[in-house]
C-alpha cells in the first residue's frame, strides 16, 4: 500500500489528472495483454512529458518506492503487471514523433508512440519501421524495446534490437543515459542492446531513434498445404537452406486453419499444415525467389502450393493468419499463448512431441507460429470456469518451455519473461549466468526499485521451485502428468 | 613482475612449452597491430584447450594475478598490449573449427580460429561468414567477437555482434557462461551483446557459434571519380537515400588513390575523390541496383563512372581499396590509423575540417573509408624520428575523434577503444554513462583482474585530463593546436 503523503508529492510533480488512485481509474490496468494474471494498481502516473518521468522517479527513488513501467499494456508476459507498493508509471502519454530525417533513414520518437504510427508518419518518405508484432496497431515503441519485439516480418528484419540506434533513458535515481549512436558501432559495453529486452527493469526510456527502412518494391506470398505438419517443418528447414531470407515464413497447424477460415474465409485448403511464405524486394529478385520457393515446396511432398494472383488475394491470405488468434479465442472460453523458440531442425520433433502432451493433459492445442526463426507459438485452450483449468494449462505451458529448452532453443522468442516464464528462467540459465544477470540489474538499480520480482528469478526461488539446469542439453525429459 | 612461483604454478597446469618467459620468446607480444605502444610481457601462456584456459584463469584469480587476453594480435587500439605483472592470455591454439552445420547455417568455431578459415570451411555448402576485416586472413575469430570487428562489408551484413548467435564464456574466477541461442532472441538480458566488444574485459570466450550466409549469386563494383571530395561525399548519402543498400561503399581521397595507384596499379582515374560501390545478390536484383548507382552518381556530379566488366576487373578495382594502408605506408615512415564514425550526411563536412586541421598540424592525412556506414579511418602521416612527431599525430588523432564526437559521430566503428582512446572516451560519454561501464564491469569481474586500464577511463583520470563530455552534441570546438 502506497502512503497517501506520498500520493500527494507525486501530486506536487505531475498535473492532478496524471495522478489516478481511484478505483475505476486503476482497475483498467490491473493487468497487460495476460490477462490470467491481474493485480489492481494503489496508483497510476500518466507524465506527460520527460521532466515529469524524472521528477516521478526521483520521487521513487527518494523513497524507496517501486516503479513498474507500462506502454499500450499489449505485453503477453506480464511484465507490465502492477507490484504490490509501486507506482505504474504509464508512458502512453509520451507519445510524440519529434523528428524524421529521410536521408539518414532514422525517426526520433517519445515512447508512447504506436508501432504502426512510426510507418505511417514515414510513409510520405516511401519509408517504414520494420518490426511488425501482431499488436502493431495499439502497442508501443517503448513497450517493444522493453520486450525487444518481433513479429512476422523479423527473420528478415531483425527484432527491435536491430532496428534501433539510440536511446535517451533514465535510471531510477535520475541520471541520464545516452547510448547508441547514429552510426554502427558505438565505443564501450553495449547498453543498448543490454537495455533493449531488459523489460523496464534497467532504466525509463524517454526517447527511441528508430532505424526506417525503404518499403520494398514489392511483395508476394505463397501459400502450401501439406498432409503432415511434420513435412511442413521439414519444408521450413528446406526453404532457408535453399538460400532463400523469406520476409516471413509462418506455419499454422489444422485446428489453427479451422479456426482462422471459420472466422475470416481466407480460402484456406483443408490440410494438417499449412505454410504461408513471403517474399519481399526487387520485382526480379521476389520472381527467382517465389519460383525456388515453389520448388523447394513441391520437393518437401506438399499437397497443394498456390501463389496470391493480387495484393488483394496477398491480404486475404495473411488475414488467416493474422486472425488466427482471435479464431482461436473462438474455440474455447479461454486460451493460453505460449512463445518459445527451437532450432529449426527441431521442428517436426517437437510438433510431435506437443501433440503428445496435448493428448496426456487432455487440452487442444491450436499451433500459429514464425516458423522460419523457430519461434513457436502453441495456444492451449482451456474453460478457466472449470476449476484447476487454468494451473493446469499453465503447466502444460512450462512443459512446452522445457521441452524448448531441452532441444537447444528458448523459453521466449518475442513476448519476454515478465511475470509468466520467470519459473522456465531457471531451466534456461544456471547459477553462473543467474548471477551475471543479477549484477548486471544492480549495475543500474542497486535498490531493485524497477519492476521487481519480473524477468530474472533470485536464485533460492529456483531452488524452491526444485528447478534445475543441467549444462549440456542434458535436462532430463519433462514428466508427463497424470491427471 | 610476476612472481616465480606464480610462474611455477601456471607450468603446473600447462605443457612446458605453453608458458613463455624467456625474453626472445615474449618479445614478439610486446604489441599488437597498433606498434606505437609496446610492452614486454612477464609471461606469456598458449593454452591448447579450454580446460587450460579455465585453469589459468582459477589460478589467476586465486592469485589476484591480472590477464590480459589475445588472439591473433591484429587489432589496432592496443587493446591486446601487455600490461604490468598480468599474464598474457594468447588464444591462438584454440583453433579448431568444431562443427558446420549447413542446415542450420551456423558454425561452432574456437576463438584461435582465423576470421577467413571460416569462410573456407563453410565454402563446399557455398556458404560464408560474411564480417570481413581487412586483416580477414590474419585476425581471429575471437579478436573479432573482443572488438565487434566490421569490414568493408557491414554495411549490408552488420558488424560481429549481427553475425554470432552463442558464445561459450569463463569469468575470471572459472564461472562458465553459456550464453545467446540459436533462436533470433534469448531470455534475460542481452550478455550475448555485452560481450561482445567488450575487449577482454568480462570474461573469456572459449566458443563461439557464428551465422553463415549463403553465397551471392553475383557480385558487381562500381567506380565513380569526383573533382571534390564533399561531392563524394554527397553521392554517400544519396546512393543509401535512393533505397539501395550496397554490399560495401568505400570512399579514398587524393593523397590514398595515388599511393594505391603506384603500389598495386589498379587503373584508378586521376581524381580528388573515388568511391567505390558494391551490389550483391542474386543476378537481377544487382543489374537493378547498379542501375541506380549509376544513375545517383551522375547525377551527384561523377566526372567518370566505371563498371567492372569482369570478375577480374572488380578484383582490381578492390585491389586498390584493399592496399590502401600498406601503400599509404609508403608514402612516410610512419602513419597513424584512425577510426571514427560519423552520421552519413556530416561526411562532407568533417572531410573539410579534417583538411583544416591537417594543415594547422603540418601533417598529410589520407582518407580511406567504410563511407556507407560513416565509419573515417583517416591515415595520419608522420615520422616518428622526428621527435615530437608521434605525440602530434597522437593530438591531430584525438581531435579527429573528438570532432567525430561534436557531430554526434563516436570514436570508434571497429577498431574498438583499447588503451589508444581511452582518454576520448570522456568525451564521448558522461559520468553517468562511464559509472554504468564500471557497475557492469564490477558483474563480471569485480576485482578488475581483466585487461586491466583498458577501454573504459577510470572518472577520475577524465577530470585529470581535463576532457569533459557536455550533453547535447555541445562539446565546445577542439582547439586548433599551435606549433
Amino acid at each position: 500500500m502506497i502512503h497517501p503523503a506520498f500520493i500527494s508529492r507525486l501530486r506536487g510533480v505531475l498535473p492532478a489528472h496524471a495522478v489516478l488512485v481511484d478505483r475505476e481509474d486503476v482497475v483498467p490496468f490491473e493487468s497487460d495483454g495476460l490477462s490470467a494474471y491481474r493485480n489492481v494498481p494503489d496508483v497510476v502516473v500518466l507524465p506527460e512529458n520527460e521532466a515529469q518521468v524524472v521528477a516521478v522517479l526521483q520521487l521513487c527513488h527518494a523513497e524507496k518506492v517501486a516503479v513498474v513501467a507500462r506502454g499500450a499494456g499489449t505485453g503477453l508476459a506480464a511484465g507490465a503487471l502492477p507490484v504490490d507498493g509501486a507506482v505504474l508509471l504509464v508512458l502512453a502519454k509520451l507519445n510524440r514523433i519529434k523528428a524524421i530525417d529521410p536521408l539518414a533513414r532514422t525517426a526520433v520518437v517519445e515512447p508512447g508512440v504506436r508501432n504502426l504510427a512510426i510507418s505511417e508518419a514515414a510513409a510520405p518518405h516511401n519509408l517504414y519501421y520494420a518490426p511488425d508484432p501482431s499488436s502493431q496497431i495499439a502497442c508501443s515503441i517503448g513497450g517493444n524495446v522493453a520486450e525487444n519485439s518481433g513479429g512476422v516480418h523479423c527473420l528478415k528484419y531483425g527484432l527491435t534490437v536491430h532496428n534501433i540506434l539510440k536511446l535517451r533513458a533514465w535510471t531510477v535515481d535520475g541520471q541520464l543515459l545516452e547510448i547508441g549512436s547514429e552510426a554502427l558501432d558505438a565505443p564501450g559495453y553495449d547498453l543498448l542492446a543490454l537495455l533493449t529486452g531488459s523489460e523496464g527493469m534497467l532504466a525509463v526510456i524517454t526517447e527511441i531513434t528508430v532505424k526506417l527502412l525503404p518499403r520494398p518494391e514489392r511483395a508476394q506470398v505463397v501459400l502450401a498445404a501439406f498432409d503432415d505438419v511434420a513435412k511442413a517443418g521439414a519444408a521450413v528447414g528446406n526453404i532457408i537452406a535453399a538460400g532463400v531470407v523469406p520476409a516471413g515464413l509462418e506455419m499454422m497447424d489444422r485446428l489453427a486453419i479451422q479456426a482462422a477460415e471459420a472466422f475470416v474465409h481466407a480460402g484456406y485448403p483443408d490440410c494438417e499444415a499449412l505454410l504461408l511464405c513471403e517474399i519481399d524486394g526487387v520485382n526480379e529478385e521476389v520472381s527467382a525467389d517465389i519460383y525456388t520457393v515453389h520448388e523447394v515446396l513441391e520437393a518437401s511432398g506438399a499437397i497443394e502450393i498456390r501463389s496470391a494472383e493480387s495484393e488483394e488475394q496477398r491480404l486475404k491470405f495473411w488475414a488467416g493468419r493474422k486472425a488466427a488468434f482471435p479464431a482461436v479465442g473462438r474455440l474455447a472460453p479461454d486460451y493460453y499463448c505460449m512463445d518459445g523458440t527451437i532450432p529449426r531442425a527441431q521442428l517436426p520433433h517437437v510438433l510431435k512431441r506437443i501433440g503428445e502432451m496435448s493428448e496426456a493433459f487432455g487440452l487442444a492445442v491450436a499451433n500459429v507460429f514464425h516458423a522460419g526463426d523457430g519461434n513457436l507459438h502453441p495456444l492451449i485452450l482451456y474453460d478457466a470456469n472449470q476449476p484447476g483449468a487454468l494451473e493446469k494449462a499453465e503447466t502444460f505451458g512450462g512443459k512446452i518451455l522445457e521441452l524448448c529448452v531441452e532441444v537447444g532453443g528458448t523459453i521466449t522468442g518475442e513476448h519476454g519473461v515478465g511475470l509468466e516464464k520467470i519459473k522456465q528462467m531457471c531451466a534456461q540459465f544456471a547459477t553462473p549466468e543467474l548471477t551475471r544477470f543479477h549484477e548486471v540489474k544492480a549495475a543500474f538499480d542497486p535498490d531493485k526499485l524497477l519492476n521487481p520480482g519480473k524477468a530474472v528469478p533470485e536464485l533460492h526461488r529456483c531452488a524452491e521451485w526444485g528447478a534445475m539446469h543441467v549444462h549440456g542439453g542434458q535436462l532430463p525429459h519433462p514428466e508427463l502428468p497424470r491427471f
